[in-house]
């Protein structure tokens, strides 16, 4: 299990959301509150749209607690759009190809959950990818695969259809043969401008999801920032919490199961 | 606070009490019990004496529970006499450098705890280093310093009346001007045939250590390896355990203060 | 292009050929001659085989040059088959899991050279990689897949049939469509008894191999590892040095042709 | 020997001197031309000034040439002044506080070169620095300690007389009892408004620094970024570069002789 947040709207450092709140992400990776790990330390990550249509990012092995480097960068970056993951690792290495979030072209992914039985199916998740996009590849989590086949889902021109077909596609895979392997998907996906926050399972719990709002201002996070929960609002299992650029956030049906359907 | 294990004995491999028992050092690195710190993520060390006079190291500034290399190297290095230790820093940054154990010339040195006000007397302590050693430092840490003040002080003729005169300067620095700064000092040296184990504390509760022996092996260990505490001796604040090459076992007396009435 | 040393034969330290020598592995790190690349400072690892029958692994992401624990290891470790090996990446990320050696089972592999147009035939080699195996891919590197793929082919009963048979199936997808994708395989199988070191390339000069031998001592490398070259052996493009366990060293002819033939 | 630029003027992005250009620093970081060491891959360093009177940190390890983040951040951050070093270790540990540039309140600091025989005078060095600033002492090198003396001698009201004041006394030092130890101090410090770059030796040859300068802007370089050297000037011995805000840059004589005179 890991610990992450999303946020979009006014430019601001990073640090207010990373760093600074009682219990801001870097505390959480010391001692987490409503994870299944207390601990997470198995490497961190920062993604930032700035001035270029793609973003920028920082991953690093050691945990966020000890880094340097992670508190100035907090304080010296700003952005309108950024994203920072904790990792808990759930079997694959710690490296920095394998810490969140993960960058392709215009796009930020990032995970807590786990993808079915790894071992089982990996190598079908793995051929969801198409050719053209194998080799950013860079790592081996199960994270990884799943975002390079949502962006050969279609990720460019249909953000919440292409994630609900490559979760039918996966959710298919974790049935088979009268299996029930969990998976959990708490996760965002960002293009510069749009933010989505999915919150999804199946054959298991899903991995809380919290986001608090304020005019078009909005940040979605694994568990909330403050000791003070006022503000945070949870999300529903099967639900999205979708931040368009220059609207303002709502919360909708995910529905993995219509594109099961459908297929 | 830190976390760590000396053993003597028969040659063994690493594994053995490194990584192998139920609370075992690299378990204890995630979740320690007896700890004011529960996750000790701030690098480790091993330290262990095969076919020279002078110890082998390997220090890593990653947290000792995802250190693929650390399982390899325990299970493939046999030792009489190793150290392990895993970190929970105190103020110095994450070096390899600064992590224990500490070697110079055949002497192997770790430490769990911290030195009164460091910032306040670092020069001083620093001080007690005698130039031809001063090199040696190549850190930036409290323990390091107190190590290569009792080399100065004489460890080579006298282990244990080095280490007290140590402690009486040390003791009395933090107690000048009216203060009681708080030192905490558990600690083990080695020099390829004997090993001490330090208990002792002033102005503050002294760090747990406990020891087991069997026959001429003896593991001295900041907090028992199994769920089961049998077997498993608490050793009582200003005290040492002294195990001598071809000897058994012995917990004598600590006497700092004798040291600070001579001098 | 890397630089690797492989030693079968009496029991001695590693540091007598990784680190002691003028022109060791680990000076041939800052300075290769040989080599297309004149530094070799992405990563490095070490393979050995003690009082287990599988190896000990030791890989770091950081230069070999400037490691403090690769000289404490090769001073305190001691083997009588080993490998070490200094890498220059070829575009796959610098991370341990992608520092060779390589270790599944019994078996420890290394390689210098690169793999026809990775990127175009990745997932097909990873596809010679059998279901059993494909968790034991850890990284992502051309040479990993080609040993698993080695191992799927066969390489505990038949070590150089199973190595030719994969460079033929490989060789002929670095030919199909009027194509003429470089190949270079020199590289290094070792089973903790017995040691082939290959040579062999398509569309392309084979990287060199050297070996020296002395009774049933034997040791293979990239470039000599002296200044002075006396008793070094040049091995022939498409030869393999075998180093059986009891027996003298021979070269042989590596026949992949008659493995494409046989297909 | 080390490879650094320092530059002032309009905001640009980082990737400009640091990444774009073909003898760009990390060009040099893997095959320098006009140093002693063609490798600087012992750890890399960014300092950059934004939005808040202290500087950005950003120090690494590993070498720069193969550093991800490094990329990401040099095209994403932009700075009106900024420094970046890449460093060939002279005996110091290979740590994230031991490598350049070093910051400490407003001030940034980037040395290339080496302080006379450092173990011999070591502790003389660090005893010029003030009691508090000596907790600001979090690695072990020269440079550092020298920085930390630089600010005790009055960096904050007088930047270059601070500089050859404690020129002058570790000057001396080099020269005692009949000594002539080599130092060489090619250097830069800045407070976010102000840049000066140092050449300066004693009992040796002087590090190359060269500068260009246009309008305002000035880039000081160890060796010029381009094939083509037109418009870089190399500043001589005993000289500094002054760029001050608002001011076009000018090149004075460093006077440390008269700082020894006047002591």
């Amino acid at each position: 299990m890991c610990r992450w947040i999303a946020y979009r709207g006014e430019t601001i450092a990073l640090e207010h959301y990373v760093t600074a709140p009682a219990r801001s992400l870097v505390a959480q990776s010391i001692h987490a509150l409503e994870s299944t790990a207390a601990t997470h330390g198995d490497g961190f990550g920062l993604g930032w749209y700035a001035d270029h249509p793609e973003p920028g990012l920082y991953r690093e092995v050691r945990p966020a607690w000890s880094d340097e480097n992670l508190r100035y960068l907090c304080r010296h970056i700003q952005s309108h759009l950024f994203f920072a993951h904790v990792r808990s690792a759930t079997g694959t290495p710690i490296t920095r190809p394998n810490c969140h979030p993960f960058a392709c072209g215009n796009w930020l992914f990032m995970h807590n959950g786990f993808i079915g039985d790894w071992n089982r199916i990996r190598r079908r998740v793995e051929g969801l990818i198409p050719d053209e996009l194998y080799g950013s590849r860079a790592g081996t989590t199960d994270s990884e695969a799943v975002f390079l086949a949502m962006l050969g889902a279609g990720l460019d021109r249909d953000p919440i259809g292409a994630t609900a077909r490559t979760m039918a596609a996966i959710t298919e895979m974790t049935r088979e043969e009268g299996r029930a392997d969990p998976l959990r998907f708490t996760a965002a996906i960002a293009n510069g401008r749009d933010l989505y926050a999915f919150r999804y399972a199946v054959n298991d719990q899903a991995n809380t999801l919290y986001y608090r709002a304020s005019g078009q201002d909005v940040v979605c996070v694994s568990e909330p920032l403050d000791e003070d929960r006022t503000g945070w609002h949870a999300v529903a299992p099967d639900h999205v919490v979708v931040a368009r650029a220059g609207r303002r956030v709502e919360v909708q049906p995910f529905a993995v199961a219509n594109a099961l359907a459908a297929e």
